[in-house]
């Protein structure tokens, strides 16, 4: 009985995903036509079979995380040991190793036990000083998470704080306050674990930064401030039944939302896509999506070495503010974008707005609704002003948000990045572009055997013409 | 001799532009070529011209506010006398009544005998109940912000707020905790503020929101924070002072810019503008930036009533986080973008890294360098790395964050605005588009008068295809 209960819960948290207002139908010339459709469906088809065969034989790790229970349970423990000693979680990473734990815990409360979480992804001085002031660091444990070890800003910091602990809390105390996660095998962050004994937690060696969110990068931090991981695990696993499930390639959530947003970019000149989430928690899934979507499909050249310069810009905007900041553009600008809007049916909270100065008509009406409504009518309105001006849109609704409906969101996201790359040929995984400035600022700052680096920097500087210089 | 140093002072304060960065000569065949320069500086002077000519015809009022000296001495007299009476204080405004704000109070520390602001643009109801329960109505100031007067979400908050404060404070306490900033003369809340007897700040009427960061709207809340507010106005107004002192419409520091980004958009396709900030604290201004860009430059006609739905979208980015999510994107992906660095030279705290691990390589070279040298040599990296691949970027440099370089930095950008409107022969002021959502969520929120627009969004949800909710 709790199991059919749980069922029908679950079936009734399922994310909605509305894509009529990506279809000629619905916005005219802007959309996608049927007879984009028709040859569509066909692609995401084969896109549907080859990702199901790089499944089958291990070479699409980061999609069956949700079945790694395992690893899930080792989380757990370790966080729930860290509940017990600490009150302040602190992780220190950045971009894949940061985004995803900032997204869980931005949108998910966790638990009153948990502990609080802080992501520190910045070198800022300014930001990172007035950070270590505030701590207590005899509570505070630090999460040091880099794959590769090698990350320049997460690496001082670690060396910052490991300074700090070392003088406040001596050489024998200080390493319970560090926990490591990075490849269990490689980088210079393992030999530092095996030569200090840090505790650690590893990364799957498959599994990169930006679909990592669902690892111990994600995970750990969740768990520690109590937040159900199985449970979102859970969720991701419903999306991807469902995806298996579906009929036909356009009824598979991912898929066809994926295909839909690529047949704009390659067809319809969209190369912006827009995520508006009407809800201040979802802000920072926002930012975990940009990242997911931008390093993912921005490449330069595609499976067959071709120089395609592709990606589709994403941009995230939180509803209702920038309708009062970047709507305007969205509506009268050049038509380079497609908006993904994410609303909650159910926020939650509710706070009503009671009713006063009745007689005044442009303040009155609002009287009896409550905010949660007004933010819900404001999204649609929004839609449908974009619709009226032949501008697409999509509309994923979560029902409530909680950690099943949270891992579902995840779980989509991340199969219809991989299949836009798969449409687009291009490979979604590596971010072979940021290499070259790694090394301009290994140079810079004197690391042996990138002098040469250093020296194409500071003649570049020398170049620039002084007089555009103002 | 005070005078003088203040002088000296304000000179080694002087925000820089390197537009280098921008040209063929440094980018190639995506960079302004000097014949698009011999062709944009005559237009630049023509925009000159005019631009003086509004002025000295009092059209273009937030050009001279740096100059309003007596309307911020009334400011700082409000303020002031709030700082005696409260904690904290809670801007309930939205778009161009928060970001200001926001990005004063983000950017300058106030003093620590100034309020604690909160920026309270949501009316997501889990974001706003939960600030509400935080804080102590007694010791909290609210100031109601909206030039209108109308604003849903403002009028929204304020009720809510308004009925808190009546049953805490009871029906004569509770008014000294609400000042209202609105347009001197008319809309809603002046009514309501008339009626009520609450304390209010006027905003000029010719000066539109996103362009009043320097009215009470910005300075209101960045006086009460203890910011010196006549700093960001001698800022702002040294901007101003060089740049009428130019000699060419290139060496005009907000003409430079904004003509070259107007080219960059119009003959090299760069449709989006990313501002990337290499500082925290400025996260805050990119996000004001980016209203400003969006809503002033996308219209859908131009003077003359032509279509031409222009407009260049602002994206908001920061460094060196964004370089681990979206710098892959730049690098590899279209070429459709300019970015504009913003770089501290000096970021006031200094955080060294302690010299650990020498013997490994790929972290030992941190040692004995500071996290701001990392920072900005991350910044020049990133800046040559673009470079290479012949993508387009301006830098400019602060020498250190303070009210007289942010003065100067909000200046810049909306002159900059102003002169891409002129060079595009778009209204900068004004968001036409609007409207349109407006009226359907007065619609769905049974606002009388609205009962098409409700039917209108009912219709339109009730046609949606059911194969295409997934």
């Amino acid at each position: 009985m709790a199991n059919y209960r749980r069922r029908r819960w679950r079936e009734s948290m399922a994310v909605r995903l509305d894509l009529n207002g990506l279809l000629a139908a619905t916005v005219g010339a802007d959309g996608v036509a049927p007879e984009d459709l028709a040859t569509l469906e066909p692609a995401l088809g084969r896109v549907r079979a080859e990702l199901a065969a790089r499944r089958a034989t291990g070479g699409l790790e980061f999609a069956d995380l949700p079945y790694h229970r395992d690893d899930v349970r080792r989380v757990i423990e370790v966080a729930t040991a860290a509940r017990e000693e600490f009150d302040t979680l602190v992780v220190l990473g950045i971009g894949g190793s940061a985004l995803g734990a900032s997204a869980i815990c931005a949108a998910l409360p966790g638990q009153t036990s948990g502990l609080h979480i802080v992501i520190a992804d910045a070198i800022d001085p300014e930001a990172f000083g007035t950070l270590l002031e505030q701590l207590d660091l005899r509570r505070t444990l630090f999460n040091v998470v880099s794959k590769s070890g090698e990350t320049a800003e997460t690496m001082a910091q670690f060396l910052i704080v490991r300074d700090r602990l070392l003088r406040e809390l001596g050489a024998v105390d200080y390493k319970r306050h560090l926990l490591v996660t990075s490849d269990a095998q490689q980088g210079a962050l393992r030999q530092i674990v095996n030569d200090e004994g840090f505790r650690a937690l590893p990364i799957p060696a498959a599994v990169g930064g930006r679909f990592s969110v669902l690892t111990t990068v994600g995970l750990f931090p969740a768990a520690a401030a109590g937040v159900d991981v199985e449970e979102l695990l859970a969720g991701a696993a419903s999306m991807d039944e469902r995806s298996k499930a579906a009929a036909t390639p356009l009824a598979d959530p991912p898929l066809a939302l994926g295909g839909l947003l690529w047949q704009l970019a390659t067809s319809r000149q969209k190369t912006i896509v827009v995520l508006m989430a009407y809800c201040e928690r979802l802000a920072a899934t926002a930012d975990w999506f940009c990242q997911l979507w931008a390093e993912s499909l921005g490449k330069a050249v595609d499976l067959d070495g071709r120089t395609v310069e592709w990606g589709q810009t994403p941009v995230g905007a939180l509803g209702t503010s920038d309708q009062h900041s970047q709507l305007q553009l969205y509506l009268e600008g050049p038509r380079d974008k497609a908006v993904v809007f994410l609303r909650l049916e159910d926020h939650g909270t509710n706070i009503d707005v009671p009713a006063t100065y009745q007689d005044l008509a442009s303040v009155g009406y609002l009287g009896g609704h409550s905010l949660g409504e007004l933010l819900n009518a404001e999204q649609r309105a929004t839609e449908l002003a974009l619709a009226k001006r032949g501008r697409p849109s999509a509309t994923l609704t979560l029902p409530a948000l909680n950690a099943f409906t949270l891992g579902q969101l995840f779980y989509l996201c991340q199969m219809a990045t991989v299949a836009v790359g798969a449409l687009a040929g291009i490979d979604p995984f590596g971010q072979p572009g940021v290499e070259e400035g790694k090394r301009l600022a290994w140079g810079l700052m004197g690391r042996p055997g990138f002098e040469a680096s250093r020296a194409e920097v500071e003649a570049w500087l020398a170049r620039k013409d002084a007089r555009f210089v103002i």
